[in-house]
């Protein structure tokens, strides 16, 4: 795990073009860490050291490079060139990059595609963002079920190649119906005369191809399979999402909560790649949505004019007060966000959770308020009436605060609206206006302010 | 996947005390479904139950249950009923079981474990939370670089058994010392003549036993291993990781961040398991911090009390301005906190960072506050004092909160902090001070108020 130092060695190496010593030392190398190289590199550094990789590395170089980067290795390609690149690239990765280059370059490449692949490729353009069919792969290896273990293995060897995930085969009938699954482990510590009829599992666990990536993810994650088999609508397979597939859309779709949970539209790219503007407007959206909010409690907050200006000081407890709902009210909706997301909590356990919250917010509500009439009476002697008040409005505020960051997000759910949405900002929002109109009423009670 | 059809059919069956229908029904099912179904029985019927399962099926369901559940299952066995779940569970999963059992439960079950089994699980025992050792599995598949290709394959079909990841194979030396890795695939794919040796990868990649095991989930999550393997100070082969540990791994680390983020202490246990005293222990200690803050932004705004006392209105809108500002400045300490952890972010883009931060908060600030300026002369027509003075705030509060939020976590990284402290509430907390100083400072002299 030198990778760092690699990187180092290299970029010396190709500042002083010493392009031989270079191309022999990436020949020992790893794929990930050479397109980790090549990023770092000048378009016309680029395109040579592209060109010293060995051909058979090539591919799986060119598939873990940023889009931009390949874009200006497809553009000083030759046809030939390009077209043995996307051969040998898995349809899913080819997809990855079509879907980030321009159009007119896209089209070079399909051109320089064989039919099958270019029929392939198409089909998978042709798959919802997010759906299972978009992620996965399609090259696979399939048995039949009359094979015996002995020449199931042969098949294996004969027919797997290095881009074939080759661990988990399934078997299919004339029709490409899915039949059964069978491990190459399972495979392997058989004897073999087995058949595999005898030997695969026909309880197959399966996505479909327009099934959310998300809950395909979950399945491959709770069986613990390394692939799981995806079928079209006539149940045929027509790929299987792996699980470094898997490992992607987990740490993708963590991404999307908290972008969604701090009240931002999710980015496609990374935040580098991103430009001033395009955050800007991913911000504002909500930004702008809160702000009406914030005004409308702004609005509230002028009804109790003659109580701040009889009692001045009452205002100043504001931002401890709408502070500490705000927070009390997150911590509860992202617990519940996050516990739905890992598939901890479902929408039945809605009554538990409104219950667990009261009680939570009870204790820390009572704990918070004792902390700060001790410090209220310490700081303003014998103003009971400001102690009371705010003491009071911190449980009333903490328990509105949990309850209602608790099942915001369940209720959402329950109405099949994103739970995400129900996160920190909009809660802090509905909080601040709530906490407000309890506390003015209680501050009017007690220092019988009309 | 129709694992909730199944389970009501259990429940079904097991409430008839159908056992023999039940009984072969489980057998032909898959072992964490049987674990979930088992999950739900009371503790009579959980025993019961368990012993209805094929005796190969066992251990695996017995992984796969909450510790409530296997201690309920250890408490009812003999001494040889549970000596043989203990060798028939890998190392790790048997550790993960200790970890959460009372102590003299576990002196009952190490004493039922044979003695080799004993001195492994006590040497994972001694390794620190959040370190690689504590996730890894001690089973895993190793051959000698002198073996062919073919003599490996023999080797892996003879030894190899149920409970072992044998997809990629280890060579050591006489010492147990890492000397190369070479997968299944590349076994097979290759000529049965073929000297391990001269197949191997020597440039492995690996982690230490005391790393931390979100290193090694970044490490195996990059190269796209199935496993990686781990090493101990000597550089003898220990364990692997596996491609499951991490996937856990990559889901609790996302959870303990969204759980900071939001102003929490980890849990250690799901919600729905966590008593209300917990839940409001991991809870109170970050209110309790976040609320003097919010005492220290009362004192501050009690300096402006005869600001407000002149111009009662100048109070309604504290809490758009507030708000905003802790949304904006939630946002980007958002993305650079996830930044930073996905590994897209490093430090050294300080800059970077604090340059786009600031162009995208003066493009969301100007484009707030216009929004903003018109509604205010619209709403309060010719008051243009309390629109500027508003509206000028709201950009500085939004470059503020935004400059703020973006560059704290990476201070915090760079001083070896957890950068998910420096997320919403703390920057809420900070940029609402800052955002008031700034509104009646601009109020006094628009104002003319002393």
């Amino acid at each position: 795990m030198n990778s760092r130092e690699d990187l180092e060695r290299w970029e010396t190496l190709a500042a002083n073009k010493n392009w031989r010593t270079l191309a022999s030392d990436l020949a020992d190398s790893n794929e990930i860490d050479i397109a980790e190289f090549l990023e770092t590199l000048d378009k016309e550094v680029l395109v040579l050291v592209f060109r010293i990789i060995p051909k058979d590395m090539a591919a799986e170089v060119f598939a873990n490079l940023p889009p931009e980067s390949q874009q200006i290795i497809i553009e000083s390609a030759t046809d030939n060139e390009l077209s043995l690149i996307i051969e040998e690239l898995a349809v899913d990765d080819a997809v990855d990059m079509l879907d980030e280059l321009p159009a007119n370059v896209v089209t070079r490449v399909l051109r320089t595609a064989k039919p099958e692949t270019r029929r392939l490729i198409n089909q998978f353009l042709s798959y919802p963002d997010n759906s299972v069919g978009s992620i996965m792969t399609a090259e696979f290896m399939y048995l039949r079920k009359s094979m015996t273990v002995g020449s199931a293995i042969d098949f294996i060897r004969r027919t797997g190649d290095e881009s074939e995930p080759l661990y988990t085969s399934f078997v299919i009938d004339n029709h490409r119906k899915l039949l059964g699954v069978v491990t190459l482990k399972e495979l392997l510590i058989s004897d073999d005369s087995v058949v595999i009829e005898n030997l695969m599992e026909t309880d197959v666990i399966y996505a479909h191809t327009e099934d959310d990536q998300e809950e395909a993810s979950k399945t491959l994650k709770k069986y613990g399979l390394l692939s799981l088999p995806v079928v079209d609508r006539e149940d045929r397979l027509v790929g299987i999402v792996t699980v470094d597939d898997v490992m992607d859309v987990m740490e993708e779709e963590a991404t999307e909560d908290f972008e969604k949970m701090a009240a931002m539209l999710p980015s496609e790219k990374p935040y580098l790649k991103t430009s001033p503007l395009v955050l800007a407007k991913n911000r504002i959206v909500w930004l702008l949505v809160l702000m009406v909010s914030g005004m409308v409690t702004g609005g509230i907050l002028g009804r109790y004019e003659n109580a701040f200006a009889a009692v001045p000081l009452l205002v100043t407890f504001i931002p401890l007060l709408t502070g500490t709902g705000g927070n009390a009210g997150s911590q509860s909706s992202t617990v519940i966000i996050r516990s739905m997301s890992v598939g901890e909590l479902e929408t039945k356990d809605f009554l538990k959770v409104l219950w667990k919250e009261f009680r939570v917010a009870l204790l820390v509500g009572l704990g918070l308020a004792a902390v700060n009439f001790l410090r209220l009476l310490i700081q303003y002697p014998g103003q009971y009436a400001v102690a009371l008040t705010v003491s009071l409005t911190l449980v009333g505020t903490v328990v509105l605060a949990k309850t209602i960051g608790g099942i915001l997000p369940m209720l959402a759910k329950a109405v099949r609206l994103d739970p995400a949405l129900m996160a920190a900002p909009l809660i802090t929002t509905i909080v601040d206006a709530l906490s407000l109109v309890l506390y003015f009423t209680i501050a009017q009670s007690l220092f019988g302010i009309v």
